[in-house]
């Protein structure tokens, strides 16, 4: 059995984490740090967790993990992984950061998106920002990955295959990603924003502009196109705890047809047992939606196309803790251990919900 | 008192239609029609209603109503509109349409968007489209007026001032309008679409490309800017039951101004109670959000400037059955009447709700 | 016009006095005080209020609010209250308490319920605790009231008069009062209990014994029906925001007959606009929903009889910032002051919401 | 592998079960009947599944099942249950009902509680009620099972190890059980009750009395105490999807203690692992909640004592799609057939969620 330690174990994704791993057949949780909960129960926290482990948080002691882990996942909040992680990294200690703090390759985003001057560049290079179906054999052989904020992976997913795909004639200049997101990607620390009374029932455009996952997105549509593309991303916040709907508006140069996005998409994702296509006819559930997913690790993406304005919509949908957070950290623990990819990660959406 | 009569009074239209007349100080509900209630009490279907009115429906009877009616509020199905309202047109009633078969003044857009040729194209030129805030002084002067689509008033109140001050230099070709809208916008009748175990929690992409609203929006922003506009539009169901935000993405062909949208905004709706402009700089509440506009006949505007991909996200949202249907009919038949805009739907929003 | 203050005014019952307060054709809203927001616009707090007033908060100064109110309404919290009312009850005043600290007219009842012994009991026999409902003239006469806790007043009035009729042979000893209430009642301060991720879609038993309205509605089953009562009180927390659901479980001593029932009910609540009787053979709305009152003032009831277990369940539901709080203050007011007891309360319930 | 089928298939606790057994280690699901979607693939009409099988719906056939199936799964509608599971048992098929027509052990009680006189009473001794955690030996015995209602097995895994213990001293006439369900419980089929914007936000007390789980409490209670027992039960729609709270109003003959109230319930369910006691001092998950138990098989059980009025509270909460129903009928399955009781099931709740 692999030895485990989740950082910053108390949080939501720490939370996912954990409730994943606990019931993942090839790993032993060894570790649960939390500063603030340190020798409570880890069911006192997450409820769901009663009766299921006697686990307790430990404070976050470097020393202690590198001995007692095999690999670790780091939840902390950006800017606090990047002063915790390098040393564990320097230890020689398997690590998936969940922060932003290792997602970026290029240094000089730092400053700009995240405040900070990047005190560790050399990490950056050996990071493997992982979305297994995209790059799979680069998470493979890797012992740092970093994984992708919740928004970022599910607009990534809809985008990447048709970035990639030039003869569609994308217009790089005019992507519109908006996002609407369930709570819990904003973490479990009370405000008046996040008051029951308060966030019951809104659409409430939360980020319109200069989203942060904005860079991850263009890093990565950069990278599978060979050119550069500009996001423009919202994000709002709607009234659910778990999911995201992506709608990407995406303008293209000429008449689009369904067979070659099907393509594009196809020609990414076949073998990709987490991503599904989604394009019925009619009913409720003939495009992606977040609901269909929640519980699970699937990505589900469709699509329409507007001939009149020249416009296609890609939609993706994401529970923004599994695939959007702690279910690709483990899919992406899969791959580095040499384990079948789908490995404690495979379960069904709940439906309905 | 003026005599007022409801038609197709049964659904969520005609409910919210009912309860803002029934509560008016200048009119007497004469007559609510629908035919599958004929003979039933009101509040039995709108059981909100209940204890304030004795009401009973009737069937449509168009000699009846002429007789007995000043104004009439017709609240069919598109395609129904059309074969009831030309003969009460005729009669000489005064006319408020809230289908969409009066909206467009181009009959040759009928066939495309709504499957029909118009049968009375000369109603076309006849019927005012109604945005008091937009043509306040075509509505004083009409006897027949057709009242906007829920998406349609909400994206051009936000649009409308932008693409009308030409010095912003919007692209007219990419302008996105991603609407979130609540169930009652989809009306009263059950399916398994809109079965709450299947529309509980879902971020639905029900119309992504092709939504008939783009036509109306199309028309008046091409009206106000006297160029032609292409508008790609996709709407969104959210968990909720009232309220829409539209998300407008716009872009300039150079850097803008906060100071110069303020500027656009005002120079139309200073004046306009009915819209408000808001943008503070922080807090739960500092951008629209249809939460604090249900019950209320407000339309809330606020916008975000995003420098470094030359984008304008404008934000709007209304309670879709009040100003984005029975509220904005009724202000359309105070100033058609001469009273004040305001009277009797002038009621403040209920926060929290 | 009456010159009016309202203290506390920052919270959401204080919200909820100043919207209806605002939109009251026969009072001015002269004082709104909030220590923590003084010298806030009041619509930054209350967003609904945006466009409607430009009133500010302004700290709590007794001798000020002396000399600019005519009335005043007090939603301070428990234990604050009974700091502040007494000295502008002995400058005469007229109040009206929202707080629990002047609703016991049992003074040996505080120490028990709230943990402290009332520093002023001669004000407990000088404030009517006002159910207008129940007791109209004494409130028409008074100066002083106190209006009832929002689980209280939505019990009572599905209670009362059934413990009056005494020839329904209610077994005082075995009332059961479940309720389920939304989150504003707990109002507006953040904490992990309210964190929407945590709150959203719960059924939560917050208070399963021991509810202190327990007191308020022994106090008035006593007082209508001349004998001790037990009340045994549950509280749960469900997912919505307004709306109170009162199902009081009842065992007679023998059968009872509807027809009973109903004249129980309107022997007391004939000519009362604000109760209305709901109890249809079949459909959605056939018995009381928190869902059909909300917006407005309304407290429905209905019942139902199960003879194989000599039980009587009656259901209340009412808006519990309205009808449960800021309403019936106000209803209160009207009467104290002489106006219609509807007047700037009679709006009907938004449906659907 | 057991080879299993699911007959009603396409239902909400069809899809569940499909769920669970496409999971389940040790089995293969060879049929999935659905009438009405005969021919069409399972994951069209539980969107959830999608990607994860490509079984088909097929006709309900009793030969055809005789020879492909072990054991079968019934989640047929009560009254078609009957008419279509008794030739399979003659066909010695294992079999779990889910339905109410083999759970009630006195014919006598059909025709009040159903509508009909029972055809095949002889069947009635052979099924075994389950409930595992209460006759736990009696099903690993059994080849024919009836599984519980969900607001049954929900109200009688708090009440009866109180019953069954004596020295408590509860009044057997006055236990009212207070149920809060959400929609899943209700099935699939669209109606206006559960069309989206007149469900969503009630809490609608659809049956108040004469509900018929009664029965079935009763039955267990009359069987764990050896007396007569009455319970009197309300049921209420509240807005959410998935999930079950039971609040059990219980009077004693004189004080109770806490720590007995535990060992009555440790008494009878230590060592069953999907019954959780939860009874902590403070915090939002200190008592049974559903939001805790969704996506699980827990029931989780706590309460509370009032001793002023002498009643005890004891609170159950399940994912009624799951121990309400698929859960606990595979938790049978595997006792039934051998394998570990946990088998398939052992998933955490979703949390937040």
């Amino acid at each position: 059995m692999v030895r485990v330690g989740v950082l910053a174990a108390s949080g939501y994704i720490g939370g996912e984490l954990l409730r994943l791993l606990l019931q993942h057949p090839e790993v032993d949780v060894v570790a649960a740090t939390a500063r603030k909960y340190a020798g409570e129960y880890v069911f006192r926290v997450h409820p769901n967790l009663r009766g299921m482990t006697e686990l307790q948080f430990t404070p976050l002691d470097a020393s202690k993990l590198t001995g007692s882990c095999d690999i670790v996942f780091a939840a902390l909040p950006h800017g606090e992984s990047v002063m915790v992680v390098p040393q564990l990294a320097d230890a020689g200690l398997k690590i998936i950061d969940l922060s932003a703090d290792f997602r970026l390759s290029d240094r000089g985003q730092y400053p700009s998106w995240y405040g900070y001057d990047h005190p560790r560049p050399d990490l950056l290079e050996k990071f493997v920002f992982s979305i297994p179906e995209i790059n799979r054999d680069q998470v493979k052989g890797a012992t740092l990955v970093s994984s992708p904020g919740c928004m970022a992976i599910t607009a990534i997913l809809a985008l990447a295959p048709l970035l990639k795909e030039k003869s569609l004639g994308i217009d790089r200049d005019h992507i519109v990603v908006d996002a609407k997101v369930g709570s819990s990607g904003a973490g479990g620390k009370p405000s008046l924003s996040t008051h029951f009374s308060e966030r019951f029932g809104v659409v409430r455009p939360y980020k319109p502009a200069g989203h942060r996952h904005s860079a991850e997105i263009e890093q990565v549509l950069a990278s599978v196109s060979g050119e550069k593309v500009r996001v423009s991303m919202s994000a709002h916040a709607v009234n659910m705890v778990r999911g995201i709907l992506v709608t990407s508006h995406i303008f293209t140069s000429g008449p689009v047809n369904p067979i070659d996005i099907w393509k594009a998409y196809r020609s990414m994702y076949t073998g990709s047992y987490f991503v599904r296509l989604v394009r019925d006819k009619h009913g409720p559930f003939r495009l992606p939606d977040p609901k269909l997913v929640v519980g699970s690790n699937f990505c589900d993406i469709g699509f329409e196309i507007e001939e009149r304005t020249g416009r296609l919509v890609a939609l993706s949908a994401t529970d923004n803790l599994i695939k959007g957070a702690a279910g690709n950290a483990i899919q992406s623990m899969n791959l580095m251990l040499g384990f079948d990819e789908k490995t404690g990660i495979a379960m069904a959406p709940l439906h309905p919900v």
